[in-house]
């Protein structure tokens, strides 16, 4: 078995030392390297996307991009660098992102006059230049999105994709003339969100609306999409925050209104990061490595043809053909025809990387015109004629994504669990489970319930359960004001 | 007339206060800002990119990337931040860098332990992670890419696009068994390079290789397309750098050949940036504004409705149609059915932003089932029947990427002259144009010129005319041994 934090080459790939159940943490450490989806890099809480990665970002981004795109939204690239002065602008904005901000200090041996710093988010330097760019009620709606690195210098304790001082995401930023424009739109974006975590990572999610204590620094309400993972706990997916006029009005954001009246804008700010990925990972994985979602696999197929002397030239003729048949349907495959490996040793090594599909091909399935197909969810394995392969293997992707969704979703329902009292709400958590909540909405009960259990409020679903007529909130017995979820989460 | 240094609402937009000929500087400084290609934000020298820019980049991304990795190349994302003690390892590179590197000395109110540097290109961080992961030939070879942000603290006089401390580009990485196989590869992503240029960007280039002198800081040798601008000056358009076994020796990425034997590596890079825009937007641009070729146009073609009261329905509703028609061509259209501009002010602001195509539309044309069509590059006007009209403007886009390369091309070549002797090199080069001579390719001889007429060497055609028995160089007088290219250059 190989020690855990060696980094290694190919030969030694082979094998998690721990199962998900005995250690996720370990499991998910070794899973990332052994698939080679992440590698450290010398600097502590920065870690290097491998292709493998690399690749499930992209799908994410061409998926989310042509959504925003299609609904008017333009890219741009905004400076890395903000300078102290302005960061400091919106004053709770500040305080939240000041404690975890990467300063530049010199460019080569000059000492800059005033610090920068390597952005944490983008409000700060897109308002001011928003505040130069709006001047007419057609200047409206504006809606900038960009593609970029954050830097967020945590002193807890980093881990891949989840926690990293810095990390991949897209920061959308809007502005409009109208409040209820600003609503929703805010809303329209976390449908987004949860359409490309359902239509891409194959997770079901939560949505609703943060809590008081749990919002993003500076706006006036933040909604969220939250997953449940199979050890029992929440995370947070993506968000998007109604920043109300309260950055309009620190960076004087103003328009003329129809009758030439100035207004403040209206503005909402949205993200979506490569933390998702660690999400998916956590959510679909097993103990023999990844497990892809068909939609994001660099490799949707992958065919090991079974090599004797005798037939291995028609065997791996059949393979090419296959590969070439799938490929024409818009399948990526990968036909692993190295000799130097065993199948089995191949077998191990592509269920590592999660790759959704397995064709094996050897003669004796060539003289029945057929190849075993494997699937990496399930672990299934069904012979399929090659004439028609296209369309089965096709048909079967997708399949693998409706049957991991509804397997996600299936773990989200079973977990959620409805309580009235304190005592009940610990044991739910205590259980590894969801506590969904009637609660009076005041930050001393969330507080409270998370010293006695370490479960934090998730948010609060859009569509509400009617509440009984003097529903007292679990954590003090005041009147409950709405239905809640809360849960240990990353 | 408009201050050349506003910082407008559209209102403000129309009209250059000088011509491309008057003060080529100053006509790009307002050109970029007044087609909303460019902001200048609060830190000197770093520039936002609007969604006209942006998009710019957007294509180029699509095609170049396509290019690689049907190639076999693979994207990856290393991280921002390179340790000082790493980015010193190989001598040649951190003497060429570190004058200009941005220093993080601080997270939050933590001083580290070691100042991080914000990558102004990323060998070194990179090269760290190839020493661990290449092991054996089957590593090889190793071919990774990425698309990111890189600084570089310029201390001088910064330019949008051409010159910024901070720009976007990606920056190829890859490692070989064998000297053929990198000296092979360096020479085919120039060529992906050039076609880059010619296929999105409408620009011919000279493709060679730079002298010792203007060579990468670590590499063997280094290879670029060059560009030729109308203000008579050279330009750079992208690199790419045999680095030999430079980096693998400092680095130790050793693997083991067929024969169990420890190789180093051969190793290349090569970078394109967001500078290649700027080299876009001079070499095409005029008096009216930006000229953008059709592939990288986020609007290819505009609509203007010229709109009377009592035909403003029927006019309105037979541009959707035309524009629902060339949408389904795949070609991308603006319908500015604006009221309170008139069509004039249109025609001025879709010229500004070099929108390639524009289509008028009034109740006359209706009459005759026409439309007017105007061709940005050249203003030619031409009247095309509604029926048709989707294929005409298709060939009509084609035929303005054709022409627009022609047309640079036809400049290029006009503008080379052969030289033999220092004098006529210098009035050459007085003049505006490029020198092409035969050189020693002795250094002194490059210093020498370069302090006489202020011309760099440009870089050494891979296709070389024949050199005369006894060809002398043009500097020297000493024996000649290539022809190479030199001008003026930014």
């Amino acid at each position: 078995m190989v020690g855990k934090t060696e980094k290694t080459s190919k030969k030694n790939t082979q094998g998690l030392s721990v199962t998900r159940e005995e250690d996720f943490s370990e499991w998910f450490t070794q899973l990332i390297q052994k698939a080679e989806l992440i590698d450290y890099s010398p600097v502590s809480g920065c870690y290097i996307l491998r292709p493998n990665a690399y690749h499930i970002w992209e799908r994410v981004q061409a998926y989310f991009d042509t959504l925003i795109k299609k609904d008017g939204v333009r890219n741009v690239y905004f400076p890395l660098f903000i300078p102290e002065s302005l960061l400091t602008k919106e004053k709770n904005h500040v305080e939240g992102f000041a404690p975890e901000v990467a300063w530049v200090d010199y460019g080569g041996d000059t000492k800059l006059g005033e610090r920068l710093a390597v952005r944490p988010t983008s409000e700060t330097i897109m308002y001011d230049a928003y505040s130069k760019w709006i001047r007419s009620h057609k200047d409206l709606p504006l809606r900038l999105n960009q593609w970029c690195n954050v830097v967020r210098w945590e002193f807890k304790h980093c881990t891949p994709f989840l926690r990293s001082r810095e990390f991949l995401w897209q920061e959308g930023h809007s502005a409009f003339a109208t409040e209820q424009e600003v609503i929703n739109d805010t809303q329209k974006i976390i449908d987004f969100y949860e359409r490309t975590f359902r239509e891409i990572y194959a997770i079901p999610t939560l949505q609703g609306v943060k809590s008081e204590s749990e919002k993003f620094a500076g706006a006036s309400y933040t909604l969220s999409v939250e997953a449940f993972l199979p050890n029992g706990k929440a995370i947070q997916g993506a968000t998007s925050h109604n920043l109300g006029q309260n950055f309009a009005k620190a960076f004087d954001i103003k328009f003329k209104d129809g009758q030439q009246q100035d207004q403040f804008v209206w503005q909402n700010s949205w993200g979506l990061s490569t933390r998702s990925i660690g999400i998916m990972i956590m959510m679909h994985s097993d103990d023999k490595g990844l497990v892809l979602p068909p939609k994001v696999a660099l490799r949707q197929v992958v065919i090991v043809p079974i090599l004797f002397d005798d037939s291995k030239k028609e065997v791996l003729a059949q393979a090419r053909v296959i590969q070439e048949k799938l490929e024409k349907k818009g399948i990526s495959v990968e036909l692993d025809d190295r000799e130097d490996y065993s199948p089995g040793w191949k077998f191990n090594e592509w269920e590592m990387k999660g790759v959704p599909v397995r064709i094996e091909l050897g003669p004796k399935d060539l003289e029945k015109k057929q190849v075993m197909v494997a699937r990496r969810d399930t672990g299934e394995k069904q012979a399929l004629l090659i004439a028609g392969i296209d369309n089965e293997v096709s048909l079967l992707l997708e399949q693998i994504h409706d049957d991991m969704y509804a397997n996600a979703k299936k773990l989200l329902d079973e977990n959620i669990i409805e309580v009235d009292s304190l005592a009940k709400a610990e044991k739910v958590v205590s259980g590894g489970k969801l506590v969904f909540a009637p609660w009076c909405g005041d930050g001393d009960c969330e507080e409270k319930f998370k010293e006695k259990s370490g479960a934090k409020s998730l948010n609060r679903p859009f569509e509400q359960p009617k509440l009984k007529k003097d529903q007292k909130c679990f954590a003090c017995g005041e009147k409950a004001v709405f239905w809640f979820y809360f849960g240990k989460s990353y």
